[in-house]
């Protein structure tokens, strides 16, 4: 059975770039390898739509997150932290770890965090020296304002902007100078289309100087940025980097680059809309207030089960979708269209819920949210 | 030109483990990445002769490093580190950062710790609570007789054994359990024959109950090995792996256990020992006191100029080898057999030496350097 990946990370990797990264290895201490990264380097700054720096880590993007706020943040720093989901509390357990504690926003799961109740915070806190903030949570499949909330603390603080990127950079329109963000992290296997193993950060001038001054004790060794900006000056990499992953990327953003950054952003808000359009259309319910366009959150359809339900999907028709995590396991699913996603997968997937639908025995006009996806895109 | 990678990592990759990598990336949620991971846990077992976990992480081998020191060591603890060389260095700087200081003992470049001064130092050190030692020393090409040692250290003392296995796993005879090591870390791009993005850490009981102690307060995030075990436990990682790269570390584990353990070790003692026999036939001396099987430590030829000489084997023969690091740089040079190799493998790096010393000009009786290669394979 041919088998098709919806899935938030890892997310399907181009033949292309699977052949380039098939190519015998080659040394990273190589001019041929270094003149790779120095491409990659330029196209990443592409992708961020930044002149600063952006590193390339060999680890998840946790590792990322984590390299962030270690070399952002010690001990007694009051870093403010936004939760919404699984990955806003992840922002929590790193600043709490690395500054013995947090001040944390917690907020349901689907909702995101408003700009008055941001000005507020701050308000409340004019002492912060950092805002972690989530641009898609993955976990709930809901995108937050970062342009507005960047610009809001701009205003009203001299806290630092820190935004996991993670699967917002790639499906999500972002401007990282234009928007005054100084830390933005985004992982290899989400929007670059690549397996799973680099993590790669965005980091302004405010926060380098913030990682270089001369007084920070270094906290961390493998994911420090200091380290990681002072080879990045050589395009090089302090450590090590997972060479063949490196080449890979060099693949996938000529790819992005080639499209044009805004026709990506275009492209998943559109493949975005029709797929919320087709779930509707069957009857289901959109679970997020500000849906994502790199994974869209739905309700189970009425009277279904999740493990029925899934196994329709996944044994009979080859489709892997996201479950609900943590209190919504069993109760929504989400659908990834971030990546290398094109119209036609969102006929795929419609098509295949519909079908499995059908074969769990609910009710269904077969044919309702296949078109629903085709006047999404074609109009009525 | 054909090029040939003779490096100490990126060292070459298989075909049949990059035809694996190619393949459609899959979920690593999905029952059948866990099948693969509860494989390669298994076959890692195999290869660092334990019974005991080995955790597969997302990094450098320096990851891997600095989870063995943060997740063991804390502020105040006495760790005896060992540096005869750019990675014996490397234990001090992670050992110093996580408890504040180090005892190191600093030996000359190619040479290795004797057991004697070992029983010396635990016995000037009694509360010592880890000794990390490496047991091939990559920037030198020096072994050290981890048996030995090991035993000396259980046999006075109470401290922990941390092995940097980096070059040696797979090069090296190596027993985990039998030997009484309580930490030893390998890379993906070393002996497994791999790219780099994994490094692979066996954790004996007595480590995993000083990890797991109540009191222990997490220093790390990402590279904490006691999230690492608990997922572990159940085929699972803590965070997205690099999938590609552990779906490509389950084939060259198959390659390895297939050829057998013992072979492998015998394969690198005897490629060794012929790039020693060609490269002293050709006037050259070894650099080091007691030579690694994963690299062999070359003085240059008397007279070479260490670019004209590498640009000859580069530029002219497609071989790439490593330079001599730090002080020897341009001094000596390291020919790697590490991992994917074999014995008409050693006839071309040593033919290609004998051609690259008679194009800038050094004295040479063709064929000296190849014969003393049969001779070492095929007997006098």
């Amino acid at each position: 059975m041919k088998k098709r990946l919806f899935t938030p990370g890892p997310t399907p990797v181009p033949e292309e770039v699977m052949l380039r990264m098939a190519a015998p290895i080659i040394h990273h201490r190589n001019p041929e390898f270094m003149e790779i990264l120095a491409r990659v380097h330029e196209n990443l700054r592409y992708l961020f739509q930044t002149t600063q720096p952006v590193v390339a880590l060999s680890c998840s993007g946790t590792g990322g997150m984590e390299a962030a706020v270690s070399s952002l943040f010690g001990e007694g720093d009051k870093v403010i932290t936004v939760n919404a989901g699984k990955f806003g509390e992840r922002w929590t357990e790193l600043v709490q770890l690395y500054t013995g504690s947090s001040t944390e926003e917690t907020l349901p799961w689907g909702s995101a965090i408003t700009p008055e109740r941001l000005k507020q915070l701050l308000k409340e806190h004019p002492d912060a020296k950092g805002i972690c903030l989530t641009h898609s949570e993955t976990s709930t499949g809901t995108a937050s304002d970062i342009k507005t909330l960047s610009a809001v603390i701009r205003e009203h603080s001299e806290a630092l902007v820190l935004v996991d990127g993670i699967t917002a950079i790639g499906a999500h329109e972002f401007h990282f100078d234009d928007w005054g963000i100084d830390i933005c992290i985004t992982g290899s296997q989400k929007g670059l289309m690549m397996p799973p193993g680099l993590a790669l950060v965005a980091i302004s001038e405010r926060a380098q100087e913030r990682i270089n001054e001369p007084a920070r004790k270094p906290s961390n060794y493998y994911l420090s940025l200091k380290k990681a900006l002072e080879s990045h000056a050589g395009d090089d990499t302090p450590f090590t980097p997972a060479v063949s992953l490196v080449i890979g990327l060099d693949e996938a953003l000529t790819m992005i680059r080639s499209e044009g950054i805004e026709h990506v952003w275009k492209r998943h808000e559109s493949l975005a809309a029709a797929c919320r359009a087709g779930c509707i259309a069957l009857g289901m319910k959109i679970f997020s207030s500000s849906p994502s366009f790199a994974v869209t959150p739905v309700w189970l359809p009425e009277g279904a089960d999740w493990t029925e339900f899934n196994d329709a999907l996944k044994h009979d028709n080859g489709i892997t979708v996201a479950a609900g995590q943590d209190a919504f396991k069993g109760k929504i699913f989400r659908i990834s269209h971030l990546g290398y996603y094109d119209e036609l997968d969102m006929l795929t997937v419609i098509g295949a819920i519909e079908r499995a639908m059908k074969a769990i025995g609910l009710p269904l006009t077969p044919g309702t949210g296949v078109t629903a996806v085709q006047k999404a895109f074609l109009g009525k």
